[in-house]
Parts: C-alpha cells; sequence; structure tokens
C-alpha cells in the first residue's frame, strides 16, 4: 500500500459517474422524503437484508432483481412509510415505484431498480406522492447532485446526517468509496438493521463485492445495537460502477485488501454514528468482552450487556452501577466465573476479581460515567476470544421519541 | 373438592404457627429494611432461586442450608443492599447475619435459617444495622405480628406491597396458605427474579413441597418480565409448618391438587401483582402468543413481544403501533408465516392475515389501547400450542427510577 487512504468531508458526491438527489414530496410533513441514486452505467451490486421474517415488500423485490441482475442502476428510496406488513398490494406497490422511477431515468428494464423504504409499518405508500418526488429529483439531474440532501432524505428519527468519504489506489489508480446510513431505533444486529448506501467508482466484480459487503458488516453494523429491536426493512447496498477501475478487480488480487480495508473503515464509521445516534442517546458506549473461551460466547456477553436496560439507564443516569453489568454477563447464559471477571470503563478499574474495586473512590468511579464517550471492558478471564458492540444509552428521550411515533 | 377455596384480604398473618414483622434498622434512610419469619417449629421448605450464574453469598448460603436440611424455621431478609460480587466476606456476612438471627430466636442450629438480601450489588452488609433490626423485631415478638410491615420490609421501588392470602380444605381440614413478595425491576423469568415467601400451614412432605414450588413458578413468576433483566439475588422461598395437616401429605395424595391450585393461585397473584408494579408501569399487559407450532415456540414469541422496548413504549404512549408486534414476532428467531398472524387487543382485530385490519378506524384502535389493562393475543395459525407472559409498559419513570438508583 504505496499511498494513504485519505478521509474527505462530505458524502457520495465524490465518487464519479453517480447522482444523487433527495427531496421531500410530502409521505412527512416536512423534511425530505424521497431520493434517488442513479449510476450512469448498470453497477455492480451487492447488499445485506434484514434477518427479521417479517420483512417489507421492498425487501423481498430489490433482493429477487439483485438475484436476478447482480446489478443495479438506480436505487429510489422514500421514508415516512415502509411498505411492510402491507401484503400484494405492498409487494405490487414496490414494483409501480421502481418502474417509476425506471422510466423517468430512462431505464429499460425496472428490475436494474433498486427499492427501499423505511417508516411506520402497515400504511400503504403514497405513490402520487412518490411520482411527484421522482419527477422532482429527475429536474435536479444531472448538474445538481446533492449527497446532503439524500442523506436526509432516508432519515427518520435521526438526529445527524450520516455521511462518509474516502479516497485510496487501489491497482495504481485513485478511486472513491463513500456511503450514507440511517439508523436510530430497531437498530439490532443481523443485518441490516438500517438503511446503507454505499458507493464506490472501483471496478470489482459482483460475487467480489457481496463477499467484501458481508465481511464489512460483520465487523460494523451487526456490532450495533439500540434496542435490541430488528427492523423489517433494512438493508445496505453497495454499488461499484467501475467509472475509475482500470479493469474489474475479484477478491483474488493483490490489492483486493485494500478495497476491503476501505469499506470495513466506511461501514465502521456509519455504524458508529449510528450508535451515537441511538434514540435519545446521549452517550456512545463501546462494550468489549475479552478473554472468552469462544468469540461467540464473547458475542452473547456483549450484546447482553449493551442491550440491558438496567445498565443503559444507569449510563443515562451517570451512574457507576457496576453491579448491573456484573448481573448482566450472569443472565447472558454462558458459563462463567464471577470471581474471575475484571470489567474497566475508559481504563478505570470498576471491577477486579468480580468484586468492587478497592483502589477508587465512589466519585471517582462516578466521574468515570460522565464522560460522553464509554469503553467498557469486561475481562472474563476465561480464554482468548474477543468481541466487541457499540450501543448508547436509554434516556428519557428514548421513551419519548418511541411512545409517539406513528 | 366439596368445598371452595376463599381468597382473604391481608397476607401472611392468616398461617397457624408462624411470626413475622419487618422494622426500620437504617439500612435504608426510611423504609422498613429487615424482616423475619419465624415457625414455631422447624418447616418443611422448597425454594427456587435465580438462575444468574452471578448469584448472591445469600442465595448460596440458603440454597446450602435447603440442600442439608430441607426444613428452615427462620428467614431474615434485608433490603437496601444485596451482598451480590462480595466475594468471601459477603458469604462470611451472610453466615454472620443468619446466625445472629438463629440466637436471638433460640435456635439452636443457624443451618435451619434462610437468608436473602435485595439491593445495591457491590456494597458489603451493614452488621450492626442488621443486628439492631433483628433485636428490634424480637421485641415483637410474639404479640405484634405483622405482614404488611413484613411485605414492606423486602420493597425497593415498588410502588404498593404484595400480599395475597386463601384459605382451603385439604384432606377435610381447614388450612392456610399465603404469599408476599416484591418486584419491580431486574425481572425475567428463570426464577427467581424477585423476592416471594410462601407460607402454609398445611402439612406436606419437603419433596413434594419443591415439585409443587417448581410447577407452581413455572406458570407465574416465570412468566413475568419488565425489563428481561434478571436479579442475582432472587428467591421464592415455601414453608409448610404442618400446623393444622392431620397427617404429611405427599403428592400422590388425592387432595394434593387442592394444594397445587391454592400455590399456583397464589404465586400467579403476586406475578401479576409484580407486572403491574413493574418499574414506572402505567399498564399491564397480558401477551398470549396461541397456535404456536410447539409451547417452546409460544414462549419465544410470548417474550420476544413483551420484552421489546419498541413494542412497550408504543403502549405506554397509547399508539396503536401494531407494526412493531409484528416486527418483534418476526425477529423473535422462530419459523412463522407473516400472512397467517392474526393479532387482537383486548379482543378488537388490529391485524389480520398479516396486514392490518380495515374493520377498525385508527382511532377505534386508539381508543383500545387506552385502556389500563391490554390482553395481546397473537394468533400464529401453525399449530396448537399455547404460552402467555405478563409485563407491563415502559414509561419516562422506568428511566428516572434506573438512572438514579444506586
Amino acid at each position: 500500500m504505496e499511498k494513504e487512504m485519505i478521509q474527505h468531508s462530505g458524502g457520495l458526491d465524490i465518487v464519479e459517474g453517480f447522482f444523487t438527489r433527495g427531496v421531500h414530496c410530502g409521505i412527512k410533513k416536512s423534511n425530505n422524503d424521497l431520493a434517488i441514486i442513479f449510476s450512469e452505467i448498470p453497477a455492480a451490486a451487492a447488499a445485506v437484508f434484514t434477518t427479521n421474517r417479517v420483512y417489507a415488500a421492498p425487501v423481498e423485490l430489490t433482493r429477487m432483481n439483485l438475484e436476478k441482475n447482480h446489478h443495479f442502476q438506480l436505487v429510489v428510496v422514500n421514508s415516512g412509510v415502509a411498505n411492510a406488513c402491507t401484503g400484494l398490494r405492498g409487494m405490487n406497490d414496490a414494483l409501480l415505484m421502481s418502474q417509476m422511477a425506471a422510466r423517468e431515468f430512462n431505464i429499460e428494464d425496472p428490475s436494474l431498480v433498486a427499492v427501499a423504504s423505511t417508516g411506520v409499518i402497515g400504511d400503504f405508500l403514497p405513490l402520487n406522492k412518490i411520482e411527484i418526488g421522482i419527477k422532482k429529483v429527475r429536474e435536479f439531474y444531472p448538474h445538481h447532485p446533492s449527497s446532503i440532501d439524500t442523506a436526509r432524505a432516508i432519515m427518520t428519527t435521526d438526529t445527524f446526517l450520516k455521511e462518509k468519504a474516502v479516497t485510496f489506489f487501489l491497482d495504481n489508480q485513485e478511486v472513491h468509496l463513500a456511503g450514507i446510513a440511517k439508523g436510530s431505533g430497531m437498530i439490532k444486529p443481523n443485518m441490516a438493521t438500517m438503511l446503507g448506501f454505499i458507493l464506490t467508482d472501483a471496478a470489482i466484480d459482483p460475487k467480489s463485492l457481496q463477499k467484501a459487503l458481508k465481511s464489512a458488516v460483520d465487523v460494523s453494523f451487526n456490532r450495533v445495537t439500540v434496542d435490541g429491536d430488528t427492523s423489517t426493512n433494512d438493508m445496505v447496498l453497495l454499488l461499484a460502477n467501475g467509472k475509475k477501475g482500470k479493469t474489474v478487480m475479484s477478491e483474488m488480487h493483490p490489492d483486493f485488501f485494500i478495497f476491503q480495508e476501505a469499506l470495513n473503515r466506511i461501514c465502521q464509521d456509519l455504524a458508529k454514528d449510528i450508535a451515537r445516534d441511538g434514540e435519545g442517546a446521549t452517550k456512545f458506549i463501546n462494550v468489549i468482552v475479552q478473554k472468552a473461551k469462544s468469540e461467540s460466547e464473547a458475542r452473547i456477553v456483549a450484546f447482553t450487556v449493551a442491550e440491558s436496560p438496567l445498565v443503559k439507564t444507569a449510563m443515562f443516569g451517570e451512574d457507576p452501577n457496576w453491579g448491573r453489568i456484573m448481573a448482566a454477563v450472569g443472565r447472558s447464559g454462558i458459563s462463567i466465573q464471577p470471581e474471575k471477571i475484571n470489567i474497566a470503563i475508559n481504563g478505570v478499574p470498576f471491577v477486579e476479581k468480580g468484586m468492587g474495586t478497592q483502589k477508587m473512590t465512589r466519585s471517582e468511579l462516578r466521574s468515570v460515567v460522565q464522560n460522553k464517550e464509554l469503553e467498557i471492558l469486561i475481562d472474563l478471564g476465561l480464554g482468548d476470544a474477543s468481541f466487541n458492540v457499540w450501543t448508547c444509552d436509554f434516556s428519557y428521550d428514548y421513551v419519548k421519541i418511541n411512545s409517539h411515533y406513528s
């Protein structure tokens, strides 16, 4: 790797050969609610979808289209209505939405269109508004792309927009990789748990692209949990249009790891932003479990702690109540030895050999949990495996946002 | 069953041969924090303990004592400090607490004493205060028993005391069965998830008593969840002193089912009170899953829905957002067919064949979820098995209570 990876401010606009734009079309009262990502040519595509068995119509349509072509030329997304639990009519609406977008952008084959939706479950798509939105975007094409407007259009309860971009060299050629994401509630791993759209002008074959995305998602979005709820609608989509690629690269290429690294980084940065912006979050928390017998056991403990309402409310209240972390470890279901457990937060010991540390006063511990970024390190003292999960605290605002959503 | 079971107001006082009393000894700033249950003679005993692998010293001591004697003559309980994650010193403190109580009540063998604690994890027991408390209780003996004071002494964040009592006939002999419990947070099944003390003056052999308790707990306390967190300290203890029994009854006795029914009822009534009094609860919710392929699958779905923060906050906000129930069913991990699912709340259809009902308006649905008691009936349409879970909604006050607890 002769040249470094450069991180940019901004988002999708940096990637060549794509046009992206978001608009307001009236599905939501205010704020952008419809976006399109358009590629000059069909782009190699990869995707990871929600594991929820109740999945929305757009998830089903996009999965089918991907399996057929392994390429997409356009993505049309709306927020406000999820088009989930809408039966055959929902499936037909998703299809009509893809056809409207294809027609407007002169794409002959509508199966080259990916559709995504996020919002309230159970309502039908307002197709007339969506058509207005698509036409509005078309008016901006090609001279007025906007990653920011696109990122805004996929937000629901997000409080800040999430976009990331990097430039790096692949096979001696400068390429770009950028992504946007939305998260907030119903965030729990096993994909897709949110919406993410990642674009690159590198040239990668679809099969290698899919492997790279799966691998990146496993170390990023699948390590985020806000409330343990997994959505019906979520997907992460990766498009590679090859605009800056000399030749199509496969996973066998010696430079492929550079692409993987860049992709991991974009996905991880977006994933951390999603945890940081969890509904009502006031703190970002990285739960690291180490010295577990296996990675799967470390994973179970990390998620049990990261999803414990008692741990999350204690962190919100800046209460150094480490007993709740111990209790969550204990109920996680794996075999542990309490007397071997050490817990540190931001490097400060809280628990040593299963008991509260004698080295720190309670007010010293309290000052540690007053930080806005917390790293909870749980050492099980049993083996060599580790796993980490990103989450946030649990505040009044989580309840406020979620008790009056639909 | 020639005579009916009679439910009484009041609690433990009705059971003959037991003296129970709670007092304030200064572990907590105010409110009772120490209680004793004393039996004139050693009583046959049964218990169910927390499944949390981080269990407190009193849990360990009480389990050891029970295995040794299968009888208890005295129970000493404190609230305010959990004596969990306290290592060898914690174990020794629990032992000292049992010895103090034994000495004060002239019990030669301290292993006939059960010890229970609830409160903050990690702090050591203030033994001097506990000794004062035990002596205070002794002064009330034998003329001033009080189930109410006892029930109050085991409360932490509970907002109302929980006591239940019934009278019934066993082998043509009138007997009594009564219980108290505390719950509130860290409530999740697989026992014990809370503290419960149940007394009877019936005569039952310890082995049959243990079977009866296990069976009763499975249909009561193990069906309650407040937040999915399981405590380190919880136990349900059942004592039968035989004061009103002609002969010792075993599970082979034709009347044993009457005892089991009475015990189930006491445990279920206490369990429902615990759900009703979940931290910050404004609604009692009974989640029933039916037509599942197996009871274990029904159980998984019921708990996933009952523990979903998104479902619980929607119920708090009286938002008829059934999509969150569908999403929780979908992510529960079992195989389902969304188009076969029907969901009704308080008998009113919300979801039919996986889609929102067309029969009711949104405002009609909203008026249903405005009830204080909700029954969410989820029909999976797959088989014949069912399971139900009692829970509560998730309010601002849950966050308030839990962010400033220790």
